[in-house]
């Protein structure tokens, strides 16, 4: 697996154009991501009750199993609008089908921003003519710029692999920054690829992937009604169909889940207000579930965050949390390590040394790893701390 | 039911004393509450799976069913300290029955501070006859003083009422202004009562009164490993004993309510840099279970808690909180109603002017009513904003 440029377009059969269309001010806020065929698409959604129109759209699409464009708009969620923004969502995907010529079904849409306002559908179809002008194979970058929102940097990747003798590229793009919890947050990702593959097998390496990736970040513990993860397969990289059994579709399978944990840990690192990277590593549970509710709680928690932010080695609220997930765990047993400095020992704290405790929270990326020794199972997740920062930026966001 | 004055030493034969015993650098950080006669006696600690030392040994001693005193310092939470930590709170607990002529078992033991260090179990001893010199019943502040950790005001309150003809005083005194959660996230309260109540009666009287006010705040969403609510009822009223099916077993219930509630109440007011005071109110659920996860979610939402303090009224956080509560609700029939104005009807925003929206998140006291037209169930809970000085707080606790 290498890296290759272009994002999105880097595959083969992949077009990219965005701009501006009124809803931001100045910055890019309307985007189009076109393949040169058919591709086989499968996605993943919000699990929040409250679904904005955009994905209740997608996930209708999808049924097709089949798609040839996106259409994405930020600075607007178009989600608490009722028919009316429902009615939106589907005009959005036909003003962009019907001007590339190809079916409704086959444009899927989404949308992040602000919640509960009307979308301003007028913008959006004036700019569909634009950007179809503008398509580009060179610049995959202005989808990137296109979908941020409190997000400081552009995410993106691009890798090329080798699919039964044949070079196979896979692009992507994200955004996020905020409202980020397990089952995707507040975050956008398209990820483009010219693999020839069955759709069973682009949907299982997706879950996986996202499984691993997104749905293993926390940055404020809300989860986002607009959520959405996209894959479009176009087969132009000609290889042999790849299925779920083939000895190749693990390489596949593996540069999928690269991307997408590349691009989870840039979310996390762009995170709203953030100053620390964390990996939060759950060892020898009894279960994978009880590893996870650990992960979440510790990565959630308020008091653990903003002692990470104050650079506060106050272990003592890390214990407190594995306590209060609710898992039965065994206190007597409980090993806190930050970094590969051993902070409590069978339930007890071990180092009294405050120079050197003090040290531990120093550095931007960090490890917590909690080792409950009581079974085999392991999660790990990433995580930032809360700062000043955070509060500052969302104590505005409408106003 | 009357206010009256005293806290903890408004009922009769209850005396206190406090003193700083150097654990904190010059404010109280030791108290001592003592009952003239053996007091019937009950508790609810933390259901944190970590519990510190003082948890185990208070609820060990309580197995006898009576206690005659109640020893507490701040500043040290004896928690993650092991076998040492056990054995100190036994001794904490010892070396006051000891000075006091009592039995070990009828001394209950209470800590709050930074967990992981040792408690200074030396200073605390030679604090006892101090405290026992000082015992006085006109004084209940002293207790509240000594309890504060990052509280900013004491909480205490006392009431009487009449039963079976007697004069019963009820007096209570809580801490508590952060890692507050349902299931009683770092508070102690302890309540004092002259009721001539068997056993069952005073232990249902609690329960019920915990569950609607202690467990029904959350300022951070953490839970800590030292929560303690106690109570001890001497009898010292001389009513013909009280039962739980006894027709003023509901005005004693009642004053309970009321002082935890009034605790309760007073902890989220006195919320970690709060500067809202917020009521949650769920209706029309299907199940209380679901009602309260969804108040549960909303009231630990960061997005939800930031913009409470930025005064933005960005009414989507709180939809897209009770979507992602796991609870099956109909987003179509969810209405939101900011103090009495609808922001949102049938999960569609039905509130577009700016201004009217601009003004709903001005005043300090707020009631959020989320209506899920679902059902009978209902539920409400108390919190508040997460501000800038929450972070400042707590990014240097230990520090």
């Amino acid at each position: 697996m290498v890296k290759v440029e272009g994002g999105v377009v880097a595959p083969k059969g992949f077009r990219a154009a965005a701009m501006n269309c009124g809803i931001k001010r100045k910055r890019k806020d309307i985007g189009l991501i076109v393949s040169s065929r058919p591709a086989v698409a499968c996605g993943m959604f919000t699990q929040n009750r409250v679904k904005a129109a955009p994905v209740l759209v997608s996930k209708e699409h999808l049924k097709k199993m089949t798609a040839q464009a996106i259409i994405v708009n930020s600075g607007n969620a178009n989600c608490c609008t009722g028919e009316e923004g429902l009615k939106d969502a589907y005009e959005m995907a036909g003003s962009a089908a019907k001007a590339l010529g190809i079916s409704n079904e086959d444009v899927l849409v989404a949308s992040t921003g602000v919640i509960g306002r009307e979308l301003p559908l007028d913008k959006i179809r004036a700019a569909i003519p634009q950007l179809i002008k503008d398509l580009s194979e060179d610049d995959g970058k202005c989808i990137a710029e296109a979908i941020m929102t409190t997000d400081k940097v552009t995410k993106e990747i691009a890798v090329k692999i080798k699919i039964k003798g044949k070079d196979v590229r896979i692009g992507a793009v994200a955004k996020g920054a905020g409202m980020i919890h397990p089952n995707m947050a507040t975050m956008l990702c398209f990820i483009t690829t010219d693999v020839n593959i069955t759709r069973r097998a682009l949907k299982l390496a997706l879950s996986n992937a996202v499984d691993k990736s997104f749905n293993s970040i926390s940055v404020d513990g809300d989860m986002s009604t607009n959520d959405s993860v996209i894959v479009m397969a176009n087969g132009c990289a000609q290889n042999v169909l790849l299925d779920r059994k083939d000895a190749d579709f693990k390489i596949f399978s593996e540069a999928i889940d690269y991307v997408a944990s590349h691009l989870a840990e840039a979310i996390i690192r762009d995170g709203e207000g953030a100053t620390k990277f964390v990996r939060i590593h759950i060892k020898n549970a009894k279960t994978l579930e009880g590893a996870k509710r650990i992960a979440r709680r510790v990565s959630t928690s308020m008091l653990f965050k903003t002692a990470l932010f104050g650079q506060d080695p106050n272990w003592g609220r890390i214990a407190a949390c594995v306590g209060a997930s609710g898992v039965m765990i065994d206190p007597d047993k409980l090993d806190i390590y930050l970094g590969k400095t051993r902070v409590l020992k069978d339930g007890v704290g071990s180092l009294k040394d405050k120079d050197a405790l003090g040290k531990l929270f120093k550095n931007t990326d960090l490890d917590v790893t909690i080792d409950l020794n009581s079974g085999g199972k392991e999660y790990s997740m990433m995580t930032c701390d809360i700062s000043l920062d955070y509060i500052k930026i969302n104590a505005s966001y409408t106003t």
